[in-house]
């Protein structure tokens, strides 16, 4: 698409083109909206996202991204330890912190095994869980020592599908033998969901689910 | 929305929800598929966003964005110089480029009279509109000189809206004097649209609007 105003437009709408769920119709919408924008903001844009992508790397004993290393979570004296929850990525450490009932530690895997995406526990933060694991089943609490908390519940909050369950059960069998409590998150029918509207493979996982009472 | 882990990252989700139709979940999706992206990319991509900037302003004969001025496609030789067409936005001159049909120049509003967003006559590029016209009329062809081609036709490519309504008819009171053709583009059913599926003003339009066979 060569509209001959303007090579510098087309290479800020292709650009924006690159960004995931941006079309040329968005792109063209967000580079005329950009170019509304006072100058001063722009500079500051730029520069924000320069600054975050050289400062925010993954933090070396969870995984989650982080300015710091170790991340605020990891070096929080504020987070219960005994508790180990492990996840997909870092948008679902933000999504479990935003609500505020979870204080425990996090492991990011960085994604979930999927053979047929060429996906293997190679692949993933998973050798770092076990290192993780066996580190704190090592530190023996010692005398004259500060007390060190140990990881006694690994929560497994990985998502109902193929790939979740898959990578579910081969953690279940790796972490098995650590004798650590493991568990995996519930799933069933989402608060405000009507059954009548509910897919059946959600039901089924609610029946399944149920609790006694 | 505090998550304690990166006020970097924060800063840069914070930036792209300005973007038009980027809410919260979209700008954490955008800013982590940012932070994925290889340095270069990145660099460039803040780059293009400041230099585009800096160099895309509206061009003084027409008000279509472009980095030089006159622009483009007030400069080229090849538009015929006969027919102007009055439009709302640059995205409009874009979209009217694509269809590589009108070959004609260009004048860009920025807007649309809408006294109930106080946007009057004097807030749109009318006035050079008329001091546009104003000089083509001027410009009596001289001996000894190049033959200038004046403009004959003024086509008003305004959306079917209250608005564009508004802003066509006091287009058309105020250029009627000038002697000029004047026009607006057709409304009627979209090609591919089906009958059935039109809105009654769209079918209303379509059949006031009907050509002898």
């Amino acid at each position: 698409m060569s509209l001959a105003t303007s090579p510098t437009l087309e290479q800020l709408m292709h650009a924006l083109e690159h960004l995931p769920g941006v079309g040329p119709k968005t792109a063209q919408r967000l580079a005329f909206h950009l170019l509304k924008q006072p100058e001063s903001f722009i500079r500051q844009f730029a520069e924000t996202l320069v600054t975050a992508h050289l400062k925010i790397k993954p933090c070396s004993v969870c995984f989650h991204l982080s300015e710091q290393n170790p991340c605020p979570l990891c070096q929080s004296p504020k987070r219960h330890r005994e508790t180990l929850c492990v996840v997909v990525d870092p948008r679902d450490v933000m999504a479990l912190e935003r609500t505020q009932n979870y204080h425990g530690l996090y492991h990011v895997l960085g994604g979930l095994i999927s053979p047929l995406d060429g996906v293997g526990p190679e692949q993933l933060n998973i050798k770092a869980l076990l290192n993780r694991l066996k580190a704190n089943a090592n530190s023996e609490p010692q005398a004259d020592a500060e007390p060190v908390t140990l990881i006694r519940e690994v929560i497994l909050a990985l998502p109902p599908s193929t790939e979740g369950d898959t990578t579910s059960l081969y953690l279940t069998r790796l972490l098995k033998p650590t004798g650590l409590i493991l568990s995996r998150i519930a799933f069933g029918l989402p608060v405000g969901g009507d059954l009548d509207y509910a897919d059946h493979l959600t039901l089924t996982r609610a029946m399944d689910g149920r609790r006694s009472l």
